[in-house]
């Protein structure tokens, strides 16, 4: 028995052949193929697969990188005795955006999608991804031995059943303990204990391997000064010690950056889209403690939040400040979102008390100067919007614009008004059939050329200083069939019904989220998303903890909560429709049955009203529709030229 | 100082008065009075309560019926160093009707209301109620020594808060642990040991006092024929088998009567309105045992039973087959409905496997058979009702109906249908403002004399050997106010909307609520019931697992499920409105965007078109009112007489 591994351009080939036939295939393999008789093989690779036995042969090939680093990985595991490594796309803060410091997963397989998990045995590896991803994903992990698990389709095995079905029993399975939280460790563990494998959380095994690293974020943060704000840090911290005080804690730590951002009334430029910075907080009853790199915070900023009571600690000295916790002591962290590296070391000597983050909810409440801040970013995205909408009409007709140019001009817009601070996610431009694809993010390869002609859907959102938006407007470029018209009226009527309801106080978003979805399902039809999201002031576009989706939610709307209103509807490979505005929840009445809520919509911005069958517009759904149209105009035409003025007239016309 | 017990009628009364004034007092006091000397009573009673202390005279009084009571409990519970008894209004099977044996909670109190819990310390006693029992409780309890603790008061502190602070630490509570669920065990005893109380669950205290203690019910069970179930025993059986082999379990033990009744096709006569008989049952991969009082099973009956696979053995034997599992085995009991007593037997030797019971499901959703016996039953109940309408428009001129008189006048014309049982539930005939107490029940005291005027609400049901029915009809007997009419107006536009829902499969009922009651929502009114509940099919009126709720219920709406649609509005000390029609889940269509489920609408009788302000009505709402007219008119009028046929077809004139 003979071995052959040839390197082929950047791929490792392997051939297995009778000795007797060395000669014969020498002729055919060139210089990078390598001959190893068995007795050479056996001593290296017995009992180990071909991937975990290259490790001993570091010299013999120049692999792909990637293949280069999954065999340093392997090398690592089994000199740890690890037999598999399960590889997220988190970072240790539960962010929807992550810092390329945390990208471990897409260092270790080269899928830079956003979504993903890659989980490496001494023998295989895979990435689990879902349907957004299933292209990328397999041209980004050709050549790389890593095979593609497609998620939600019927025949995908679960990471946990695959693993158990992989493994023998007792065998060790690492997670890098700070892209875990408590919540996800606690479910991986219960999943593997049935199969008798075994959760190792004490190792970072990318970190080692990965040299050139790129370093945490090092800009410097600013203040959000309570103008924009509404509250000090010092009033915001007093509300958190009420809530301590109310579940007997000592402490409260504090690991989502967002929530840091909004309790100490500072903002970052960390990651992508959310503009927090990567920071930890602990809470005490009489001290507060940003755990942040020194450099990011200057003596003025420094300065300030001494002023309101906080301290300034280096950013891992979070975990000095655990170990001199008192013994017992009751720690209060939300368990969902707190990672498991910071839990294991409270763990060891106190008492975590698990509870939803007290500053998520306080921070999807606004008052009123944030409110006001939106209304008044609102304005500004309108006008933005106007300006674009003004010209994407004058040059649809140029047969030149593309998915990617507009959201590009869009942009731009945007970027003329004052306080803004960039978009708070990337657009979602999905012309035709590429409207139909939920999360569509237009690629160079995949990106469409508009005509005058079908729909165009249009997602999008800015930060301002004063408040975050997103909006989502399907317009017709040109003549639409009766049935896009249908769909664009029924899931108009969708939104105008969610719009203008009223519910008792301590309704949850899961009670009305049909009132989105009635005109549809009375046809047979639905979309596969939520209906509404909560959205973060100056923070993310996404914050919980209200939703309004089918799954049940325990949390309450209160007054306060701003939520976005979009449903939508989908016809794979023809188009996809989706109206999509922002609004508060706010008081409406109290009457003898009880005190009652009711929604003020904040976005500005007119309804295409080409796309409606208005004959199936009911006389209070024409009303909604031109009371807010008559508000668009209203707030939106003093900042506008009179020629811009005439455009948005023509748009918010009653019907 | 001289201590002097006194029974006044049939109360004792203390009285403490210095030792001097012994012969000035002795002239004040009747033949019943006794004197005892400080040191006499100190011997006696020295660091016991009066109530625990009269134990040791039992001589000495005639008490009243329950003070006696409350005194030999003590005697007990001090001989057993019990500091506390909680005695609920259960039985061992979590029955809504409980047998005569198992109302200890009425004998120990006097207090006959069907909710309601008494708590008896050495030193107190209290009994827990809601709002509907407040007065007739007061009135029970008077002379008794029980404290009335009125349910929804903020004021009034719970059961365990209560004890919590009456008692010391370490104290025991006895509860008699066949008449607590497990889980009623587990948060009783999670409440207590946070305040170092603890829980004793081996004694009946009540059992070895109560010398005339009604028995068991004897009544015979009848076989409830295939030709009604639609599914033989063995077929059910062999579905619940292969739900124990899913959830991997040796045994499944049954305790609610009506999960029994169905999956033996057997029914009983020992509860009120509900024809179920009082049993447990085992199932396991190979034989099904149904313990009951082999009395109540006829030769004829248990051969039949026999063939279907299911051995008969003593209602108490449920304890011997559990003593005889073998170590370890995997029990699944729903330990929301199994007794504590039955589990800690098994709990002994056995793993329990908690699950909502399989059979609960099943039930739920009935069989083509089961679903067109409904129907036929409808029309029997929708021919009766036509009937007493009639009649009851005839005579409330005389003046000389009363609320109590009519409801019997309903059940004598549901009695003369072929199969009529029995009535589902005691009647609710509720008078202008009685209307608006949601679980009024009309007492000779309280029984109102009806005119021709206001509203009346009627809410009741048959039992029927092919189905069980529930309806409420809120009818006009005069003029109303325009108030009135839009308040009938609202509920009926609520009732349309849920009737006509249409709801991709999965849909829970918490989702489906808002319609009932969006129309009353805009106008900032509310009920405070629920929108739905499950019905059996000749058995509960009331049965789960799915419901139409503000509340969050994970079950979601299956074809074949029946329900209730009955939203309301009350108005109090004025008048109440509902309007109740059973409605069957059935699919819909599938589209390329799912399956699609609705309702059909069983119940069949006119809505007061009198009530209806006409105007406020869509024509979609007119039209569905008119077909469920015509459908109501075609299906009952060839059983009715010709003058009866003209009275129905005036009530359902299309408007």
């Amino acid at each position: 028995m003979m071995f052959i591994y040839e390197q082929v351009e950047d791929r490792i080939m392997k051939f297995v052949v009778a000795a007797s036939m060395t000669s014969y295939c020498r002729r055919f393999f060139g210089k990078r193929a390598y001959f190893l008789t068995n007795e050479f093989h056996r001593h290296f690779f017995q009992k180990k697969s071909i991937f975990a036995s290259l490790i001993y042969l570091p010299k013999l090939f120049i692999m792909n990188k990637i293949v280069e680093r999954l065999v340093a990985l392997r090398r690592l595991m089994h000199e740890k005795g690890i037999a598999a490594t399960i590889i997220p796309s988190n970072d240790p803060h539960a962010s929807e955006y992550v810092a390329d410091y945390w990208k471990e997963r897409a260092w270790i397989s080269g899928f830079t999608g956003s979504a993903g998990t890659v989980v490496v045995t001494l023998e295989e590896a895979g990435l689990w991804t879902d349907s957004r991803y299933f292209l990328q994903a397999e041209q980004q992990l050709a050549d790389t031995g890593i095979m593609l698990f497609k998620e939600g389709l019927p025949a995908t095995p679960s990471i946990t059943d695959w693993l158990s079905q992989s493994l023998t029993p007792q065998s060790k399975i690492s997670i890098n303990p700070f892209l875990f939280s408590v919540s996800m460790v606690d479910s991986l563990r219960q999943a593997f204990e049935e199969s008798g494998l075994s959760l190792v959380t004490q190792y970072d095994l990318i970190a080692p391997l990965w040299k050139d690293r790129p370093p945490l974020p090092n800009d410097p943060i600013m203040l959000f000064t309570v103008e924009h704000a509404g509250k000090t840090t010092q009033e915001k911290l007093a509300m958190v010690r009420d809530v301590m005080k109310q579940k007997k804690v000592t402490r409260y730590l504090i690991t989502s950056l967002d929530e840091i951002a909004w309790l100490f009334n500072i903002r970052g430029n960390d990651v992508a889209y959310v503009p927090v910075a990567i920071a930890y907080a602990a809470i005490d009853p009489e001290s507060a403690t940003l755990f942040i790199n020194p450099q990011k915070v200057s003596l003025q900023v420094a300065d300030a939040l001494n002023e309101q009571g906080v301290s300034i600690q280096p950013y891992n000295g979070i975990f000095d400040y655990i170990k001199r916790l008192h013994v017992g002591e009751r720690i209060l962290m939300d368990q969902n979102k707190a990672n498991f590296a910071l839990f294991q070391e409270i763990a060891s000597h106190c008492q975590t008390v698990p509870a939803t983050s007290p500053v998520l909810l306080m921070k999807s409440v606004k008052n009123e100067t944030e409110l006001q801040g939106i209304r008044l970013a609102m304005i500004k995205d309108g006008i933005a919007l106007t300006r674009f909408f003004i010209w994407l009409e004058k040059e649809i007709h140029s047969d030149a614009l593309t998915e990617i140019s507009i959201a590009d001009r869009l942009r731009e817009f945007r970027a003329q008004q004052p306080l803004f601070q960039g978009e708070s996610f990337g657009s979602i431009v999905g012309y035709k059939e590429h409207g139909a694809i939920v999360h569509y993010s237009a690629t160079p390869e995949s990106n469409a050329t508009l005509h005058a002609d079908g729909f165009l859907l249009i997602d999008s959102g800015g930060q301002y200083l004063n408040g975050t938006t997103d909006i989502t407007r399907t317009i017709a470029l040109g003549t639409l069939s009766s049935q896009e018209k249908l769909d664009f009226t029924l899931v108009l009527k969708g939104h105008i019904a969610l719009a203008t309801a009223k519910f008792p106080i301590g309704t949850r978003g899961s009670q009305l989220d049909i009132l989105a979805r009635k005109a549809l399902w009375d046809k047979g039809m639905n979309y596969g998303h939520g209906t509404g999201h909560g959205v973060g002031h100056f923070l993310s576009v996404h914050e919980g903890p209200q939703s309004i989706r089918m799954d049940e939610n325990p949390t309450p709307l209160k007054p306060g909560m701003v939520i976005s209103n979009e449903p939508g509807l989908y016809r794979a490979n023809q188009y996809g429709i989706r109206i999509e505005n922002l609004v508060a929840v706010k008081e409406a009445e109290a009457t003898e049955f009880g005190s009652f809520l009711e929604f003020e919509t904040l976005t500005l911005c007119p309804i295409d009203v080409q796309a409606i069958e208005l004959s199936l517009l009911t006389n209070q759904e024409k009303d909604w529709l031109n009371a807010y149209h008559g508000n668009v105009f209203a707030l939106l035409s003093p900042h506008l030229t009179p020629d811009e003025k005439s455009w948005l007239q023509a748009k918010c016309q009653p019907i």
